[in-house]
């Protein structure tokens, strides 16, 4: 079996690059790291991991850990991470469990206790989970994407100012009966990011000194679907504007619509925030965010400080409001 | 620190079992597990998964393959294995990447190399896939979800059976120009599933002496409503039925339709194959599978294979067709 030192040669790079290229530890030019890998390959070489273990007391893998995949946001999350990571030669472990369940408790005691990561991602925590004090236990590098937390890194958009932004859009445009659509249902967890759209919202409309009417619904299409069915329904007391949580509960509300043959924009706007991949198919307004970006920052974040290097505590990550066909000025009331 | 004899006595099970327990390594009770698990909790003891590597030869992670997380069907499949997993003590290592992608090629030559699982769980890997070799060639347990594949251990439904089903549903409602929405673009890679799933409507087509119309299209809500919409808007070639290669572009026909002024399912009938989240909402008649459910049967067969058990070639996994409003009799022609 050929040694890195002919894998080098091959290359054409000193041994420390070769090295560096196979193990993802330290940076590599992507057409260095091309060279060394095809060399390896020809020559049949590959890189021991636990021989390179033992040595650097390093595993090559990330910990991920989520409450489910099956969502847009957390699927894009999942992607960014993962290609971030395969280009450095690290391996992911995915953890998918619920806060506050029993899959969620042995994920601490029993995978993560063994510590087989150099680092952990950890994606929507709660600032009073107890999840956070186990996370920080572990002493390894930990950034999390979400909401704000104490004594973590953190990566996020800020939820309150865009929920008070969609509403204000809304109050520009003259509405006055804008309702809520997307707390959380008593039953299920807290949820920060989704309380915090709902501060916003609130925020602006007392600001404009108008009553927040709010509306309760789980993060899903079908859920705002449902959801938003009998707010509609009702002639009496039927929002101009909804403002979903996310663009799920918003689509779902605009199906509600249709079915009820409410016409939007011109009988009700709605705006969401995320910017889903059917946000353009419905033609709606919201507040884009990139949660795959967000994860690869997130990678770099975490290599960085498994690195050694410094991090800062909070990073903000970019929104940005696009306008389409589902907000427009409310009808002139019948007189 | 606490010892394996501890552990055991303080749970009142055998050192075998406690071990068992801990490694995820043979069957335990469910609760037995828990008793151990507390047990080890409460000592402070956790088991040294390298130590036991050493002796076992075994990682405890699977690794899985998956072209892409944001597709409903990937998601399910992700987390019922997940879910198996954490139950067995299992880590989940996650790669994703497109089919014949410089990716896909990095995830072989680099990654899977290393052997850093004890078997692997491969997802919608095609018949000729260059892949397949390179899977078969790491001479690790392996079981494919998706097409029956040579050489290796596959479970999926049968796509060419669910795809004669649908049309025939159509044809027994007396339509008779049924068009196929949801082929594989010409500058895809080939998926085998959708392409088993058009066989079957073609067969049926053939059967009732009628001509097969096949449309392209990604499988996707967008992709299906982009797809759909010029097909639908030509009122002289208008199909009065619609097989949808899956549920997500048979909802795409059904919004193209409803943007279109065509009432579903009275002016057109729509039929899908998944069972995805959405269909209930609408109302779209459909064959569900249940690929979370897939995903646990995997992991059972990839473990009894890493128990050196024998495990049959091919299991066809359940499907089963779900009546709901998007298909009825055609509308009589005008005369």
């Amino acid at each position: 079996m050929s040694g890195i030192a002919e894998v080098a040669r091959r290359a054409g790079v000193s041994k420390a690059t070769a090295s560096r290229a196979l193990t993802g530890h330290g940076y590599v030019a992507p057409d260095t790291r091309a060279r060394v890998e095809q060399a390896a390959h020809e020559l049949g070489y590959v890189a021991s991991s636990s021989a390179s273990s033992l040595v650097t007391g390093r595993t090559h893998t990330v910990a991920l850990v989520v409450p489910r995949v099956g969502r847009w946001y957390f699927g894009e999350i999942i992607e960014g991470i993962e290609r971030s990571l395969m280009q450095l030669g690290y391996d992911l472990t995915l953890y998918v469990a619920e806060p506050d369940s029993r899959d969620r408790d042995r994920l601490y005691r029993h995978f993560l206790a063994r510590k087989r990561f150099d680092g952990v991602i950890a994606v929507a925590l709660e600032p009073d989970d107890s999840d956070l004090e186990r996370l920080v236990g572990f002493a390894k590098p930990t950034v999390c994407i979400g909401n704000e937390l104490p004594g973590v890194v953190t990566l996020g958009i800020d939820n309150v100012a865009i929920g008070r932004m969609i509403t204000q859009h809304l109050l520009a445009l003259g509405h006055t009966r804008i309702a809520f659509l997307g707390a959380t249902p008593n039953d299920d967890p807290p949820a920060r990011d989704v309380d915090d759209r709902e501060s916003g919202y609130v925020q602006a409309m007392r600001a404009a000194n108008l009553e927040p009417t709010v509306h309760a619904a789980a993060l899903t299409i079908t859920d705002g679907y449902a959801a938003a069915t009998p707010v509609l329904a009702d002639t009496d007391s039927r929002p101009t504007a909804i403002v979903g949580a996310c663009d799920e509960v918003a689509i779902g509300a605009i199906i509600a619509a249709q079915r009820l043959g409410i016409a939007v924009p011109s009988q009700l706007s709605v705006i969401g925030v995320d910017g889903h991949d059917y946000a353009e198919m419905f033609a709606l307004t919201t507040v884009e965010q990139d949660p795959c970006n967000q994860g690869e920052r997130a990678v770099a974040m975490l290599m960085s400080m498994i690195d050694g290097a410094p991090v800062v505590g909070r990073t903000t990550a970019p929104a940005r409001m696009v306008m389409r066909a589902s907000t427009t000025t409310p009808a002139p009331t019948p007189a």
